[in-house]
């Protein structure tokens, strides 16, 4: 076998096991504007030769490179970090290469024999001399005079001295020989999204039932009465399924019976009719330009609009003439109609992604975006995108986001856990979770720490959903206001997306069309509802209070910060969120059992949470300002869920002042 | 951005997180002859549709391909194994496809309007004409019956019963429509050793010291007759260190001293004088045709011999002179010796890979192997390669084993965790490992889980050795008897290779050179040693015996089944091994406290040893051939080190024959 050519780098070193990095650099890791990018990786060389170790970083398109030191952790690991401070794609990679000088310098230091300290400083001049080489005046002169020192005529031990300068050391640092680095085999990539990808408060809401009067059909100028109330609630996403025209064909009536009445709106996911198909609104909605007033008020409240994206189509869809070759048809002429089972939609075709006109498929379904981006929206749910080929999608949205990087896609994949972490690495900037399904103690904690401690992560951004048009769980069903205060309060503080479908959810919605089921009785799917938002008994200030801590603790901005922390009841849920410095710290219990009061006590990693054990501290419950003082890792808690399911403790520590005056902070 | 066009693979499917594989197919998995690649792999398509999955293997340099079925775990997951029967490299893969078939079966299962049933018998019948096309007579024809059945004027649910018929699904199953299948994007390497690579028992011994007389020097000759008594205890490879001639340069004198006496034999390991280098025995120690001959002698008692070879020289080596460029030249004309600290070498130079002659030195060093291997020569214990580049010895080892593939490297690189790892990887057969050095309970348990436990097993083949010409534990040198005997069953029943440095071990020569030292007194490396090998109280037979019972039971010679289970003593460890049928099983509990009695509850996990919780088992101590009747989880267990210091149980489960005449297998 001929021995390979001596590459460019110094092949002698190995880097490898470089974190994060999503399926041998196959797939981007996720940040937000601001955020940091922590690099870590094994480096190392074979002997005893010692390394320097930089890691790059640049703008997507940049030619020029940032280069920040990684320093060692031991045991051959490295670290070092960035900061990404636009939206866009970033490049990062990792160099390293054998630094002669500090494995001299570190040999030397162990020398005994002054013959070997002598011989040392010779090979030691030879270094400087050459680093005096690769630089300028006045590095070059001072670089001379120090090799000059280790040449002179004195005792070697006086010499070593000064080779042994800590400045010297410094100076020979600025200066490595690099000629024979070595480059880590990849450049990986981060995809750098707007703040709200990272942290977004989303509110869903038919804007058809924007309506004081039953019987009557609300449009987007009336859900703009609405953006107050929603605003005051703290959301800043306004979501809005379909807002296109909706068939005839097929039309589903209420509580999905398989015929219509005259007056029945049909299903929103039943797109497309004589009046246009996914660029259209719906003529009783409103018209393009309400949309886009819409967009524009709503901004003024700090929401933005979110679409929701159902590549689908009712038997009355333009497409359906225009194009049948993106259907498939069957021996009878028919085509089948879509199922997610178990659920059947008599009344929409899916569309067929192995239709020879690719070409003309893809691009029409991507300006289908493109055209609601023009109209000034750049939030999209994306209705079942698991129905549709993996490569349409990460071209799509890549695409789309190399034109508009802002854009925010939301994946509605409730499906097999593999196909929801592909969508996530090949593109989608949120997804949906499993979290409308687990309720239990045991079941959220293993849940929430696979989300938010496994390098999962670095791809998969979760935002929770308690409710949804589609899903009424049976926690919900059954366990009253106390239930809905619950899950709202595990789904704002468990993530820093999160979302709820209202006024369903404010107004504590909970019957089912049928035992077992988790469809609404009277859902809006099929029918308009005349929603009584002034309610007393409504949640509103409840989630009002709740996104306002949200909103004034960093803690719960981001997710992975979260930590568990034992309970001795099955009932109790406690966890802590806090921010990079530690000056936020949020500590939430959760009774999740909607019906009892549950105590119990709460055992804390006080040395984590820079605590320490025998001075008390303050922990001052957000929802309902009342302030405790704990010591100690053992504290006491009880949770009615009648009164306050919940405490939303913020951490205030033990602090003295010059006059040891106590307070805290 | 231009759509990607379709690929030759069907682009819907997904296959990832396939295992075994080394950082994403870089390096190769491990296997000997004879054993099972167990291969899992994530498959999935977007939607609803089945696949199918098969994992394809072939011998490297074959055409073909062998392909077996993989079959669903669920949750998207597929296992497949094949096994590999000759020595050599062998590639794997995995292929999937849309199953029409089985999605369309499926789909129909649940069909309940008449005329859906109807449309689907014609989609069917349209799967099954196309697949009797893709075949011959007679499935040809059957395969049109079929489909005539499902096109009949019959009732839909009639003509359902015989499309849903197992047996045309079985057919159907064998005509798979894979013109759209996917292949996974890489071929995976598994390097085939020969069986010892996986299951060898060494004995490390210096051929000058087989004499009877002090004053003596001994030989190739004389280490023959050796042979019969290191065989009778049960060892199969001899392994002796460096054979070359000793520089008299810098030569070392007894106990490391910086000079020789006259008499003074040399460390073997400060290679090369006027008499020869790498490729030539020392003329003491006799000739080549000497070696061969006790290579084959050697083999008639099951042993074979392996060679050190250490890359490195002393002053004296014909190297020094004819390519000086191999060597590192300080300015004042000498070359710096060799040390891997805190260790010296005085009487040692390292070889320069840096040099400009990089074609002539690893041309030279790789020749060194292929002398010896013809010599009959193919086991080889490598000297710290840790202090050579990494691509060095990937070439190397690649080259030599694609001639020889038969041939065993065994790495000595006692460093930095993650530089042994990267020597497995590129080509080590067998490595040494932390052993030598986890005396503890916490310690062992948790090395050993890691090295059998964690993927890296797939690669990193321990080899495992209580003590060395270099290292004297302390443990050994204060636990007397005792804790030779403890390190000894550790070390044959937690690793399937394991070896010994004698007779310093069967002697417990237990004398460091002084306190906190690791080197012997009068170490065998700088003199030559008289042992008294049949000593009364030799650990000869026990060794024998040891040797004995890893020979009888498979379960010892794997290192994957390794479970430790919990004994409530902090000096007592337990641990089972099993046969991949479970059939031999071995339990093994040791008191690693030398010097006192300990007793305890051993804890065993019964369903996973298939034993019933209620009925009595037996356990039978093979080192004393004495047996116990234990039952349930928890049995008592108690262990003098003076008297036995450990139990090496056979499992014997309790069956019943037809006349109900209980014994135990």
């Amino acid at each position: 076998m001929a021995i390979p050519a001596q590459s460019a780098g110094h092949e002698r070193i190995v880097i490898e096991g470089v974190a994060p990095e999503v399926d041998a650099g196959r797939f981007p890791i996720k940040r937000t504007v601001g955020e940091k990018v922590v690099v870590e990786a094994d480096a190392f060389v074979d002997g005893h030769d010692q390394l320097g170790c930089v890691l790059h970083y640049r703008k997507a398109g940049a030619t020029k490179w940032g280069e920040v030191s990684m320093r060692p952790l031991g045991n051959d690991r490295w670290r070092g970090e960035f900061s990404v401070r636009e939206i866009g794609r970033y490049g990062y990679t990792i160099t390293a290469w054998v630094d002669h000088f500090r494995t001299w310098r570190a040999e030397l230091e162990k020398r005994e024999q002054p013959t070997d300290v002598a011989l040392a400083l010779l090979i030691g001049a030879e270094l400087i001399e050459a680093a005096a080489a690769r630089t300028t005046i006045p590095h070059t002169a001072q670089l001379r005079l120090h090799a000059r020192e280790l040449r002179a005529e004195r005792d070697p031990f006086a010499r070593r001295l000064l080779a042994l300068d800590p400045e010297l050391a410094r100076l020979m640092a600025r200066f490595p020989d690099r000629t024979l680095e070595t480059r880590y085999e990849r450049e990986l990539t981060v995809v750098v999204d707007e703040a709200r990808a990272g942290y977004s408060t989303w509110y869903e809401l038919f804007p058809r039932s924007c309506v004081h009067d039953p019987g009557a059909h609300g449009s987007l100028r009336s859900c703009e009465e609405r953006l107050p109330y929603i605003a005051s609630m703290g959301f800043d996403v306004l979501y809005l399924p379909p807002i296109h025209p909706i068939g005839m064909t097929a039309r589903k009536g209420r509580n999905n019976a398989l015929s219509a009445d005259e007056d029945d709106p049909g299903s929103p996911w039943a797109i497309g009719s004589e009046a246009g198909g996914h660029k259209a609104v719906h003529p009783r909605l409103g018209t393009l330009e309400d949309l886009r007033h819409l967009v524009g008020r709503a901004r003024e409240h700090g929401l933005e609009v979110a679409l929701d994206i159902a590549f689908q189509c009712s038997p009355d869809h333009p497409y359906v003439e225009q194009s049948p070759r993106w259907f498939r048809w069957r021996p009878d002429g028919s085509v089948q109609y879509a199922e997610n089972p178990p659920k059947k939609y008599q009344d929409i075709y899916p569309l067929n992604f192995e239709t020879e006109d690719r070409q003309g498929l893809w691009e029409e379904l991507r300006d289908v975006f493109l055209f609601w981006i023009e109209q000034g929206v750049h939030i999209f749910r994306v209705d079942n995108p698991h129905t549709k080929p993996f490569p349409f999608w990460e071209w799509l949205i890549t695409d789309i986001k190399s034109k508009h990087p802002e854009v925010i896609f939301l994946a509605e994949a409730f499906t097999r856990p593999k196909v929801m972490h592909r969508l996530a690495k090949l593109g989608f900037t949120q997804s949906y979770t499993y979290f409308t399904w687990r309720n239990s103690k045991s079941e959220l904690t293993d849940y929430f720490t696979e989300l938010t401690q496994t390098p999962a992560r670095e791809y998969f951004r979760p935002n929770l959903w308690p409710n949804t048009p589609d899903i009424l769980h049976e926690y919900l069903q059954v366990g009253g206001r106390p239930a809905f205060m619950i899950r709202l309060v595990l789904a704002a503080t468990l993530g820093a997306n999160y979302g709820v479908y209202g006024p369903a959810f404010e107004l504590y919605e909970a019957t089912p069309r049928e035992r077992g089921s988790e469809e609404y009785l009277s859902s809006e799917k099929f029918e308009i509802r005349a929603w009584d938002v002034e309610r007393p008994d409504s949640l509103e200030h409840f989630i009002a209070r709740v996104n306002q801590i949200r909103h004034q603790n960093e803690a719960l901005q981001h997710d992975w910060s979260l930590c568990f922390h034992p309970v001795d009841n099955e009932a109790l849920l406690c966890y802590s969120k806090h921010s990079d410095a530690l000056d936020n710290v949020i500590l939430v219990v959760v009774n999740i059992d909607p019906h009892h009061t549950r105590a119990g006590w709460v055992e804390l990693p006080l040395e984590e949470l820079q605590l320490l054990p025998d001075h008390p501290y303050q922990v001052h419950d957000l929802l309902s300002d009342t302030r405790y003082l704990w010591q100690g890792a053992r504290n006491y808690v009880e949770l009615d869920p009648h009164a306050a399911p919940a405490h939303i403790f913020r951490l205030r520590r033990h602090v003295r002042t010059e006059r040891d005056f106590d307070y805290f902070i």
